[in-house]
């Protein structure tokens, strides 16, 4: 139920046709800049035309090497019960990335702090159906942004022993993130075997491969790390305000940095990344949930299909500034999209508020909520006898009570889910308690997943190692590197 | 896109046939309680086994009967541009009803009155999206019992043109209601030509038709008025706690009304309802937005498509006690799975808070938006050659810039749906503004409707006849009926 098989088809085969074609057009005819030599080179030998930063790409070079991408693969974590398969029919959720701010009702918003970034990974890895970690769920604005990269991979590493997406956004940071991925799994060669992290790279819509995106993409698909390729399109920014135009620019920009990978590795890991959001013309600003949003979701799914590659897509968007209607609305609009494309890996699942500029901890705990209710609606309806309920009715009668008959007592607790967060008190009692909103609950939803932590631990020895390389490399950093 | 055809399976044809086929044995082995001597001995003369007030109902007889409904029918409205078609693949939605509450957060929560019921009513008829009324939107407590559903009806009729769910909750009521409608539409002989109303019915569940829902059913029936037949399913109360159990009962209790109706007057428009929702079983009420819910208004769809009936399900349908995070959750949960289910018409589609006891202005103004997001989505991805923007994206070119563009310029009003109430407001802006939540946008969402609102007015003389039956039937009414 509610899997890739299942998801809504938005585009019939003759407009996935036409979208596809005219991706390959724009990178034939139009072309991207790559603003990194050694890739360009990489790329002119292997047939496409180059003119300055200007890369021209073949088609048929294009398709034959995102061929070579896995349909799904493993992603070990260090609890190797905690790993996980992307691209296998279940989805793979992480809690929101990125943030500079982290909001919660006790001390409201704020610049975030490496003892935020903990926190939250302990929220999140106390969710189970959190079962990756996103490495900087917010900047910690605290430490240096040259070497804070080194800091939340270890709080990620320290504090949970799930998989991860690594911080790194340049070609240093994620050779950085991969060299502390080899100490905790012994060695470069074991994880070039199964890989371990995931980066995220965001080509510079439209048609840009920047210096940073290159680096980090081929730093990773050197070590045969999968990749993330999500190119961040905004409807009436830097992509146009028709979504089938904007679709056309997810494909050439997906696929031209699938191409590089693989050139650059074949087989390794590779998603199509969807992230396509209107802008608020009023504002300036991406409007989340809105329906061309959802509906880019559901595209993006179908062309990850046609590719044959993992989906990344949609998330727990809200442009709301609190924890309100608004932000719930928008939310679970997306998430909706989200649940019903079967999206294999899912970032920003739990958290995301203001737009991504914070990671709120009462929105973490709500999103939860409803991934929760994802799940339970994915378990679909049993009809075996018990289920079927014939003698319970047939002994109830007309007009007699479920409450508490046998049937009901025997399996309310397992059949029906109850929510800690959603409450049905009456007004009375409600107003009597102060009237808590449901941020208030998600309040104490979030402090109950922190009390309900449990520490993986982490072995010493790897500890030592991982704490001597960063002591070497914050030495090694210069201040003004980026 | 997102119709009957492709609203998601959540049960296979075998699940479908057992529940069927259940639901059935129900009727034919447990029978219902009939608690109305006319209908039992119709039923009797149907072939139907009696036993007091028990009634086997004869399962070729139920579904002979059921096969005599229409798949479809058009509902009349007394401005005929605004009739519109139930289960024509459209989705009907109205306001919230039968509230005793009332609630905005100018003057809070109180009980309501018939200038509550006028504004709702007009509001209601401001939102596009609303195509139906249903009348008792409010309960006004300030007019006595025994007659104020003419005065909710007359309310109805006088501030909107659209078709309506008069309020009928007997079979006196809905007479009145029934002849109320012939003097708007030019008598009796118009209105059973063609429908102008609809009534809806709750079996009494577990399986018990009593005298009030009985008489309501068929006295609609004989003036050829469409019956929507809602078991109202509590899992856990009236329903046992398995869906598949839950689900044979909505199959027993549905189909023995259709079959009733359809005795009394062959093709007489009938609805499959389906209202299933889980107990909270820490406090007895209802839990609004869970999983088995949103599967059941998916199930609900699968079953009126095998007996062909036009359905109704789903809604607007929140435990909340104010219009904050968890409203919102679980509203737009629910009506997603309204939405999927490409329901054919929806009562309660906006405004419902508290478990249904509050009609909620601000939750009515929310739910409108979700609604219009999800009529945009309906719409569909357009890939003509202006949407697919090959020319825009190619002049932009790598880096370019898509905000000041002539394509964004030209399209970006009717092709990016800006909410007038999700608002992007940055962060530092909104707290200059106090922070508004979702809830005070709603707010100004609703004023701004009943701002919008224009008066569709009523004919004078059919207003005197109106006048002239509500005063005839007040003095007739005894003070003690109900």
């Amino acid at each position: 139920m509610f899997t890739r098989e299942t998801a809504p088809k938005v585009l019939t085969d003759e407009q996935l046709d036409a979208i596809h074609a005219q991706g390959l057009r724009l990178l034939a005819e139009v072309g991207t800049d790559v603003l990194q030599e050694d890739a360009r080179k990489l790329l002119e030998q292997h047939g496409c035309r180059v003119d300055g930063d200007r890369v021209y790409w073949d088609s048929d070079f294009v398709l034959e090497q995102v061929a070579k991408a896995p349909a799904s693969f493993r992603l070990k974590a260090r609890n190797p019960e905690r790993s996980v398969v992307i691209g296998d029919g279940s989805p793979v959720y992480t809690q929101v990335g990125g943030s500079p701010f982290v909001s919660d009702l006790d001390q409201g918003r704020r610049s975030g702090t490496i003892a935020d970034h903990d926190r939250l990974v302990k929220v999140s890895h106390a969710a189970d159906v959190l079962t990756c970690m996103q490495s900087g769920t917010v900047e910690p604005m605290d430490l240096p942004p040259t070497s804070r990269h080194l800091d939340v991979d270890i709080s990620t590493i320290r504090w949970s022993d799930k998989p991860y997406v690594a911080y790194g956004t340049s070609g240093p940071k994620t050779a950085d993130a991969i060299e502390l991925a080899t100490i905790v799994h012994g060695g470069r060669a074991a994880i070039e075997a199964e890989p371990v992290l995931m980066v995220v790279v965001n080509p510079n819509s439209p048609l840009i491969w920047d210096t940073r995106m290159v680096e980090t993409l081929v730093t990773a698909a050197e070590a045969n790390q999968p990749i993330v390729v999500t190119p961040f399109l905004l409807a009436g920014g830097t992509a146009p305000v028709s979504l089938a135009g904007g679709l056309s620019l997810e494909v050439a920009e997906t696929l031209s940095g699938v191409a590089l990978a693989q050139t650059v590795r074949p087989g390794v890991g590779c998603l199509l990344g969807s992230f396509y959001t209107p802008l608020d013309m009023r504002t300036g600003s991406p409007a989340f949930g809105m329906p061309e949003a959802v509906l880019a979701i559901l595209a993006g799914r179908q062309l990850a299909d046609r590719y044959d590659l993992p989906y990344r897509g949609g998330g727990a968007f809200a442009s709301a500034n609190s924890v309100d209607a608004q932000a719930a609305s928008e939310s679970v609009m997306s998430l909706w999209g989200t649940m019903l494309a079967g999206t294999d890996f899912v970032l920003h699942a739990a958290g995301w508020l203001e737009g991504g500029l914070t990671a709120s901890l009462e929105k973490l705990a709500l999103d939860v909520e409803i991934l929760r209710i994802f799940e339970r609606m994915r378990q679909g309806i049993p009809t075996d006898d018990e289920a079927m309920a014939y003698d319970a009715i047939a002994e109830a009668g007309p007009g007699g009570m479920f409450l508490a008959s046998p049937h009901t007592m025997n399996h309310f607790r397992d059949w029906l889910y109850m929510s800690p967060l959603f409450r049905t008190t009456d007004f009375a009692a409600w107003e009597q308690q102060g009237a808590p909103t449901g941020e208030r609950e998600a309040n104490a939803a979030w402090k109950r997943m922190l009390e309900s932590y449990e520490d993986p631990g982490l072995d010493d020895g790897v500890r030592a190692e991982l704490d001597a390389f960063v002591a070497k490399r914050k030495q090694e950093i210069p201040d003004f590197e980026e």
